[in-house]
């Protein structure tokens, strides 16, 4: 089983590594992090890099492909977006995190199908004409869908039961000592201070 | 402020990237990832490499040190341990995650401090003076310790809480949708299945 996760300049680290630490321990599976160029590729925060061991040529048939998010994913990038097509014409399980969903929509891949994204950015996947859903983890298919970047630890322990069954996902759950314990209740803009979501989104919080 | 976060082969990628995330956007933070040796390091899974920018020698007086874990920590590796003796000298927080503990305690900066590690190592930091806590997060002084891998993402929003203050943690919680929702509720050894635990440690679990 190959797993695949795309790595575009710009992209958020953790996005990419919560699928894979929790779907790299897959029975059998091989990781590999796939870029246009194959080598160093820079973060959101420009203080990491993450290398590419593949070009997008060289990775023609991962089962599951994963592609995480950024602050401003390229949905114009034509390069990326053939290959998503070619490689979700073969996949088993095609997965997005955070702004990664736009990617996927853009590629024409979540039409007419339920998606969630980065909370910020919900609303734009219907402009490529899928269902956004508040919903932390969307399984529509075989396509799956994570919210904003830490939802990716949520959504490959379940794809990971889903796959190798609960006993493998939960291995994994208490391998990476996964109990989170947040100091605050923010991490939802239907939990966060309504001005500290106003400041991020930029625009108001109905109803409160 | 200077973060250095400390990068060695075989580390666990999720253990640098949790701190990364929620401690990177500290207002006039540069984060700096660091190893003997400048250029890729391969994590644990062997699948992916993360680039150290500088080398132990070219960062000297971080404010924040963070030591991420691994499965088998080189808690002998003398150019290590020497560089940590050096920056802790200078430090305001001494950080780590999961086994990363292990290092700080091999070079004789958790004598006689309450830390904490991996549940599978706990036990271990007795070797080198410390006393093991089984808190998530273990504040001593300017060490903060936090358990295994995925808790480094709830150690990186409390000291950045303790640091810029609340708000400015919530918004990075927000920021990264860190409102957990995990399909089991495995990721403690006192949760977790008991066949599960002992697979893992290799020890019988007691009372259960």
């Amino acid at each position: 089983m190959q797993i695949a996760i795309l790595l575009y300049d710009n992209c958020t680290v953790l996005d990419a590594v919560g699928p894979y630490q929790t779907l790299g321990p897959l029975p059998g599976a091989e990781t590999v992090f796939v870029a246009e160029q194959t080598g160093p590729v820079l973060d959101d925060n420009r203080s990491l890099s993450l290398v590419a061991a593949k070009s997008l040529a060289e990775v023609t048939r991962p089962d599951i492909v994963i592609v995480p998010g950024g602050p401003d994913p390229d949905v114009r990038n034509e390069a990326v977006l053939d290959w998503l097509r070619t490689v979700d014409a073969a996949s088993t399980w095609t997965v997005s995190v955070c702004t990664g969903s736009l990617m996927l929509a853009a590629a024409g891949l979540l039409d007419g199908r339920r998606a969630t994204s980065h909370w910020t950015t919900l609303d734009r996947l219907t402009e490529f004409g899928a269902e956004p859903s508040r919903e932390r983890v969307v399984f529509d298919g075989k396509y799956v869908t994570a919210a904003g970047v830490s939802a990716g630890i949520d959504m490959g322990l379940t794809l990971a039961g889903r796959i190798a069954g609960d006993e493998h996902a939960q291995a994994v759950q208490l391998m990476i000592e996964y109990d989170p314990q947040p100091p605050y209740d923010a991490g939802s803009p239907s939990k966060a201070p309504a001005a500290l979501v106003e400041l991020i989104s930029g625009a108001p919080v109905p109803g409160r």
